[in-house]
């Protein structure tokens, strides 16, 4: 049943809106086991002038971009080492961690890191998950497979890999990966 | 601002609608920028009398037990390989997928497997996250480090992990594990 | 899609509630031409502190009766000859017309004014209409067929007939009759 | 009291809300014995980017008809024996039954069911009654009085006479009359 | 908490909206104990096809006046002894009541009073209070101090006053003033 | 038309509600010139764990007193020179200034000041007018007249007065009185 009604200052875009009612459906789905299709949700927006919280009326801030838009942005631009477009995505505060490694905080740390692991990797990808923590963070999932070749030209692919993100205010300010790459190469060197 | 009303049929906990007012809270917190303080949940209950869809009175689903919760349960049961608590969470359908293995169906396939590298290992938690996928399925995270003893009882710690599970109606259905441990030890034998 | 929230004072019964859930379904069906499944209703019930018009706390007036179930018990109690629960049923204002009648006002009339015409009469029902006009009536349909005997102890069945009834605070003020008979016999006259 | 809100697509009249709000201020009075005056209907109309069910948005589908102003159309059409106007408001499984004929489907069968009956007839309407049933059809009753001329020339009138119609998606489905011409014709020789 | 909703005809201006958000606002803090910032306002309007009571539309009155507004112009006119525009602003069943005065119905019948009294008077507020009254008033309270010249050119300052309106439909009715003049004068001669 | 609802936590009495939606009725009306009959209010009252505001649960604050009921007692008491009860219903910070007098903090302060003006006085109401200030103060005001003796025994009444309260959290925090008493004495000695 879950009937949803949510108030919104007036301003925000129809896209907005659709991930609004997208987030409130999944979020009542968490807690009663209804199929999608029996979840309504409606958006009511008030007018500035329609609503006063404190004797006062209220602007709308406006909306945080898509996590998980800006979390593909950034990793299409990695794969494709166009570490500008990535930099502009990353907050001042922004760490990463790979396996193996120390919190990072350049791209080039990163690339100089990978450097001697393989020639280049390939993302498959097999899904996403976001959510907003409690926080100020939004979180993002995606995982899937690598694909590359190795240093010394060795094609590897279907190596299992996750990264987590936390993005504030739409930009990233973590990005922690996990991967099989040391397991794939330990098999490799066991098998030959 | 978001004032966000939601109707349900009657009958749900308090605990269910405290984690169904937080889950709305922090979905909506997605999209419209809005600290916590800001956001204001109210549940109506529908009595079944008082509700009706399709020329239809319903009755409620019983809700959703807390997939965190779950998840929980069953980690601290594997880790005290308490396997027949474990077991009782895990779906008919159940797969999990740890580094460097196929799909298994068992935990005694799992334990099989975990035999020769490492006599035990211990969680530390950093963080949940949770979330429901728009299918029926809840997503649960846990990610932290790990300690132990490697097989020839040489200890190790701050490995690290992150899991990943899926639920459907309360039952565990898949686990996905990806950790440092390869990583750990090529670096280990690297610099012995 | 439409979702129908009606308040109303606290103290209808499920029955009330349910008929009244019922009523909103169909009328917005009448406009919007959803399928009974897509159609949402709440009855909110306010207790009389918690609801103020012009200044005043109201009390709820009592729920009309079903009215289409008055006419069930009047039609039934007539075709059993019960005149006494059929009588408590009437209005003091209540008529009735039958084919080839001015407005009756007694019971008694009718049956004088049937006697002649048949030895006994049954009715099949095919189905029941019921409206609330614009004014204080409720209107209530039903159709079907006759059968019995004629005086001479012929047998008839399959007569199209169809009442209308109209009722005002939960009793019957008229009673509009239509039938086949006069057809019947015309065509029975003919052709013998 | 009744307070009735209703929260529609966007996209209906302003004749389709007085519609809907009519009939659901009606419908409220079926079981809630309040004046007119007392029954407030407020229609709440979201655009489609406001509403999500089952996660997808909505568009409206378009307002039925008004179900009695068809039958009106329909009636005077035949009256004034203009078929093509009266044929094109009837669906493919259009039929009809009068006192003492089997169903017909085509208004040429009426019109020579007619002929040996009436040179003419006109009718006076008392009043119309209309709901939406349960199922797909709106039902329409008209009542009043026939007058004309009986094939001999001799003129009549006062003739009670009841139809029902059934529509579908604002089509007629089926028409089934009740009138006292046998009666009176039965009536005007027993007394010639 | 209070989250307030009023529905309301499409047609008041922003300012008519923010003054029924604050009034309301504050109206229910008159009861519930809560920080302004702690009550939400929110303002539904009803375009007029989707609004109906007793089964008719309705059109929105326009909006009343802001009385304190009314009583400032006023004030200032008298003030500047503009009588005209102090006129414009009472109602024809005004009355006046000052220290020692019967009611007065004309501002000529003040002025001549006043004379006698003090050769000028400006008026130095402090605060004004504001309430719609059960009935048609509306409710103006406006206190402070005078100074001003005593017919013999003595000037005087600090004399407490207060005056008290009302209005009906944007028009003052009554005007009844308390002030310490005579109180001041009689401590005046008793310490000459 | 003006149609209220209020969301409150569940746990004021019917009589705070009541004053609830007296005083919305009377706000709402203060801009929308609509007959008290037109007006509807309706309360909704949450459970706690039906409402969250800021991921947290909340408590109902204790409703404030109806503070025209406070003066009245405060008069009452003082009237009948029952100090401890008129003393009981003070802030700490209480202050009152009478015609002629700097502001007075206690209650005895007052009765010194009132011996050699008069033996007894009485007051008479008029009426009460009371309201919530944008700020924590409940402000009433009451008007009537006076009557009692003056010192030497020469009874007085019909002289006006009005008082202004301010009450914040239940308790008396002001109040200020004007009174025509030194018009009166000044009119009396003049014609004397």
């Amino acid at each position: 049943m879950p009937v949803i009604e949510i108030h919104v200052l007036q301003g925000y875009s129809d896209d907005d809106k659709s991930r609004l009612c997208t987030a409130l459906t999944h979020a009542s789905r968490s807690v009663i086991p209804a199929m999608p299709e029996a979840v309504s949700v409606m958006v009511h927006e008030m007018a500035p002038a329609a609503y006063m919280r404190g004797g006062q009326h209220r602007t709308p801030a406006p909306a945080l971009p898509d996590p998980t838009q800006i979390v593909q942005t950034y990793l299409q631009a990695m794969e494709a080492r166009d570490l500008n477009t990535a930099r502009a995505l990353l907050d001042l505060a922004f760490t990463m961690t790979f396996p193996g490694t120390a919190p990072m905080t350049t791209l080039e740390q990163l690339i100089a890191w990978a450097k001697p692991r393989y020639r280049f990797v390939q993302k498959t990808y097999e899904g996403y998950d976001a959510l907003q923590s409690p926080g100020a963070a939004a979180i993002v999932y995606c995982r899937g497979t690598l694909s590359g070749e190795w240093p010394d030209g060795t094609p590897f692919n279907g190596i299992r890999f996750i990264d987590r993100f936390e993005l504030v205010a739409g930009r990233i300010t973590r990005q922690d990966v996990w991967n099989d790459i040391a397991e794939t190469k330990a098999e490799t060197k066991a098998t030959s």
